[in-house]
């Protein structure tokens, strides 16, 4: 089996270090890399300081095979992004020709300096158009520059689907009414058996239906039935609500 | 004015990264900690693996005043948090005698390894009953290692509202009808002369009352006023959908 693709996120704002926004980005984008088949190994929410970000990319970026960043991308004072991206490659921050005439080709004579600062890239970036997306996405050696707003993140990162994609993950889901302490020998026994299960268990307070939510994923099919078929082997009987 | 505390999280969870369940813990903390007037300085998701937790309590406790850890304390196989932050600490992981008595007091005959899992701690732990948690907080060190489900996340972050809580931030919002690049250098001239005032600017799309929120924070409740009276002056008057 070829080892999957990894990624990691940045996520850069001190509106959701201080709780004024809730970052709704990361669940997002977990989700479409999961369906993608793309490992997401970590995810950073760090402050809007150019210094910070250049570590977080310095230290991220050679570990995985691409690095999303969100947010930080705007016109405004704490929009500082680009300028950290580029410290933590050593590289410099440039207009970016393509971008300035894009700008210019919206807004004519209403064209600002903070308009301005939208066109500044790090040196070496390419512009990525794929997916019809609004404005061209940013990417710079395995780094993803994406802006902070949901829509827009979202928009770019469908986008990139058929760039990511590979092959995706297989989920089953087993629903029990024992509590998680009665059935862990029984997990631990199921995940010796098939070391290559990715074995989940989240138990749930507060619902009438069942106490814990198992899942179970592989990215083969037939590895993930005979894991669920060995499990259920395990489990009582009657300690089962229901299979997905 | 004294310098602020300062924390970080570490959020450990495989179901996370992989997009099964939304992480709502780091949210409900970012928001706690400002209100008791802790700076978080950064969140971190990575995925339930002792040596990537080690490494990531080693690099981040000595970086703040206080870390906090959620998921990965349960019974079962995943659940190896103890184990990583004992040697991210370079300690050993012990067994808990109070834990333990709490355990077979509640669970008598029923007490399994599953169980007596969860009075593993590590070496030099705390119990931190304060606030009339159902079960101790465990603390070591600088580190306070929190359960992942998030109804007793909650309950613990609140408990520690007495301890933590020094003196908040104070806040005014403005909602303002232009788009951002048309306040940019309004904004930057503000905290130009503001230079402590935290301003956050945040566009809105399909809104139809306001384009972009700004929000104005300081310790200072008077540095605050003034600096919103400055930015009010800057803005042109019927840019200012109202002030909160």
């Amino acid at each position: 089996m070829a080892r999957d693709t990894t990624a990691a996120l940045v996520v850069i704002g001190n509106e959701i270090l201080s709780g004024k926004v809730a970052d709704t980005n990361s669940t997002f984008l977990a989700q479409q890399l999961r369906a993608y088949g793309v490992a997401l190994r970590r995810m950073v929410v760090i402050p809007d300081e150019v210094d910070v970000i250049a570590e977080a990319v310095r230290t991220l970026a050679p570990t995985v095979d691409v690095l999303f960043t969100s947010g930080g991308v705007g016109p405004t004072h704490d929009d500082v992004t680009i300028e950290g991206v580029a410290r933590g490659l050593g590289r410099r921050v440039v207009r970016h020709p393509q971008i300035e005439a894009l700008l210019r080709g919206h807004l004519g004579e209403r064209l600002n300096e903070a308009h301005l600062k939208m066109a500044e890239v790090v040196e070496g970036t390419e512009l990525d158009t794929g997916g019809n997306v609004a404005f061209p996405t940013f990417r710079v050696d395995n780094i993803y520059v994406l802006p902070g707003i949901p829509e827009i993140f979202r928009e770019k990162v469908l986008a990139l689907r058929e760039r990511l994609a590979t092959d995706p993950f297989h989920l089953r889901i087993v629903y029990v009414r024992e509590a998680e302490s009665a059935i862990a020998a029984h997990l631990n026994r199921t995940v010796e058996e098939f070391p290559d299960l990715l074995l989940g268990s989240y138990p749930k307070l507060n619902e009438p239906e069942y106490r814990v939510r198992l899942t179970l994923e592989s990215k083969d099919r037939d590895y993930l039935e005979r894991a669920l078929a060995a499990l259920l082997a395990l489990l009582p009987a009657d300690a089962v609500v229901r299979v997905e």
